[in-house]
């Protein structure tokens, strides 16, 4: 078991050069903590140093409750915007699923297996299709009660999660979710969707992509902000098709695709390799 | 060298079942045409049957100037569309480019291998820089006279090229070209553009996807029609980005991606591979 | 639901010249049986004519059970050899597993969701880890009762599977069968194998690719022979790994991959698209 | 124009824990230099920290040959073995070329629009080949003068090249190198090779493949060793190939993967992104 902590951050550029990262590194080094990894990248368009360190909390000093004290005046001086993770915290997982459950059956299995290093605390549906795969898995199943009412839904779901949550994957929840829903879970609620060359708007995109003959499907997966679709882009994946695949297959393939597409973003979720700034990320791998 | 003929066609699928695939077969037989490749695929949407046939000239006892005379009968019976095509002509190519001259070098280049059987008797440009390029592989290079005029440069392209051309090739070309020369070589036209998910529309699109943060970008070859962008998609590919890629990376990884979409396009076109219908294509490989 | 014939077969190319194909096509016609699908392939080096045929059996007056003595003549003219499939028939497919069940799980959700046309008799292992997973999805699940004696084991799924299956399926199956067994079932068992770039024998391939720094890694499904890994190939594919992949993401990255690559050759058997010969496949898509 | 430097770094784990990194960057705050980009991973099988800094040099306070004085005691208090690189150099490239020009052809181009920024000081050939497409890019070309004589080529070779060289491609050059002349250019040296799963021996493995048939073809790109295909590995990529491909498709496409894989390498080592250790390398991209 890791006992480490994640640091993710974020600097302006000339903070950055008049000695942010030798600061951040005489710090942690002070407290005894040795860097396990540490990643960078600089966006020099929008002059910003951002940064990934994991250290090991093995004879750091510093309880990590009392972390943000002593990590204030750096922050400060080098007006450094941060996020500070556990690697031995367990996220609180919620995942919301419509009639598809190939996701959520994807997402439950990578949990048996400790790919997905969480606890799911719960699976609500507005259907009850999931229910035995749920129950397999020991997971508790929370049918919505009145499914149609897509307000009071949410107001079901926002007094069942609370803010326990830590992390709301949308497996194919087919529901666009209210800007209250959202704004409560900012950048901590993940999508999944299919995204096709060239685009398709409205209904069956599948039957779309068909009529149109395209050569390749595609699935994204992103961070769902008030613009729905429009949110932070976390990862993207494509699959060959030809004039052979009918819509069955292409809608076959895409299930495969939003499968690993998925279950990709949330696990670098998890792992605390995703900073998000200006609506896009930087997945440090 | 293959002395072989290549015959793409459609027929309604309940001709289809009333034996249009055998009588074509027991056609060709009757005049000791054996059969090389045949492919075929049904469309069950558009209820119609496309199938590619190749057979061996050598034998075969119909002169191809009386090819049409001969089949008639049975085009009609069964309402089959077709096109003849024979596989030692060398369809005369033309390629239109402008200052980017990365995918006219691909394309020289694979020409000069032997990888693209057609001769190519122009290239047409409105900048002077691909002029070395076309001297050094010893094809005609033309500059047009006053670029800026887009209606008189269109004349002189036809004027230059009139119906002798085969295929043309827009290796990059930048200027947008009108409906009436989109008109005279529909279908024998190719094209190729970038595509991204999600899709980005006006100036700079690289540096759209660059500030999108996306995690793929892509490229299309299509036939040109008088949408433009929206002619029948022959091939599409993508490639991976990541954060560390900057707008020139991702310039430098779109011009390898254009470079093999654009060169499978022209090359399948070339060997008979594509047959076109109502906006889609099907591309027997 | 469909009601069609598969007929995939193999002739020497200089009757498939001699009008092989035109008298298939005149057959069927001639019995009422409109041909939905034929892709053939031709392979010059060994003089081969190779060909898959899909017709409607509405209609068709034939009895499926005297179609060998009717088209026994023309298979006897032509030297045609041929195997005949019938796609309502839904094939017994045996799943053998040892601890890792990852390859299980993806093809019995595939099972679940209709993707595999098939019914799974048993699921035999040589650990008990399956059975769970095994009871979820209502397929008997079979222990063996002496794991250890190799030889005891194979008598014993000899007697319990006989020859009322059609598939095998090595799921991970963690023991290497002995030429009496694969003999009872030659080009009736699947295997899926992880295989690298340079190949590395021995044990803990994975960690031997990890030593070697290797940049893709990949896994291949064939039909078991008695050469073992040596059989023919039916589907291949790769995930690109990085310095930043450790041994556990490799396996990680190569667990997904076996799910696919077994699947899609799983899926091309029972859909009847994989013609076997001279050691390779062709595989009809 | 960047005017950067690079350092390639390696420190055993233990010294990494103590402050190795800290000590680095205060060095080179001290000394004015403003880090851009750090990278770095960590090899714990190996108890090896490695990393890749690069520092803005305007402003940095020590000459660049007065760095190793300066830097030579934080190097042994941390046992660092490190490798210094200057971006604003540009490095002499030598290329070794046969008959097949493909990779040649892309790496002259590429060098062209400035995506390679290196002097190519030489093309080498044991055949004339290539002598146009050198002139065609102003580069000297060299032809032996006994190619048959392999020792004396060799040394016909370390006349022209001595030790004014900083890499040497070799793009297809199709004579095995002695392990004299190629204990002169260890680490120094690229090469290309065709790579199959599974792998094959001997002579024309593209036909081998296609007998054997494979569902995708590899090429890769690593350093040259003593033990010539068996150095560290740089690059690897696949395509997929179907029984429809024909041995001449399988080379054309194999010519295509070669290309990419090649200049990928080339790139990388220019930029001083590549990292050697114990035969294996890390690509910080």
């Amino acid at each position: 078991m890791k006992h480490t902590a994640v640091l993710l951050l974020s600097t302006p550029m000339r903070f950055a050069r008049k000695g942010a990262v030798a600061a951040i590194s005489q710090f942690l080094i002070a407290h005894h903590g040795s860097v396990l990894h540490s990643d960078d990248h600089l966006d020099s368009g929008r002059d910003l140093f951002l940064s990934r360190l994991e250290w090991d909390l093995d004879g750091f000093d510093i309880p990590i409750s009392e972390f943000e004290r002593n990590f204030q005046p750096l922050a400060e001086r080098f007006q450094i915007h941060y996020h500070l993770a556990l690697t031995d915290y367990r996220p609180k997982m919620a995942i919301l699923v419509s009639a598809y459950d190939h996701c959520l059956a994807d997402l439950l299995y990578r949990h048996g297996t400790g790919e997905l290093a969480c606890d799911i605390i719960t699976i609500i549906s507005n259907h009850p299709t999931a229910k035995p795969l749920a129950d397999f898995h020991h997971i508790p199943f929370y049918q919505l009660t009145n499914p149609k009412d897509k307000r009071a839904s949410e107001r079901e779901m926002l007094e069942l999660l609370g803010q326990d949550v830590d992390l709301i994957v949308l497996a194919r929840y087919m529901q666009i979710l209210g800007p209250d829903f959202v704004a409560q879970y900012l950048l901590r609620m993940i999508n999944i969707h299919h995204s096709f060359l060239p685009s398709f708007i409205g209904a069956k995109p599948y039957h779309q992509a068909f009529e149109r003959g395209v050569k390749l499907i595609g699935a994204t997966s992103h961070y769902v902000s008030a613009d729905l679709d429009e949110g932070p882009i976390i990862e993207q994946d494509v699959v060959r098709v030809s004039h052979r695949d009918t819509v069955e297959d292409m809608l076959c393939k895409g299930r495969d695709l939003e499968k690993v597409v998925l279950s990709r973003a949330v696990r670098w979720h998890l792992e605390n390799r995703i900073l998000v700034y200006k609506n896009k990320t930087v997945v440090f791998l």
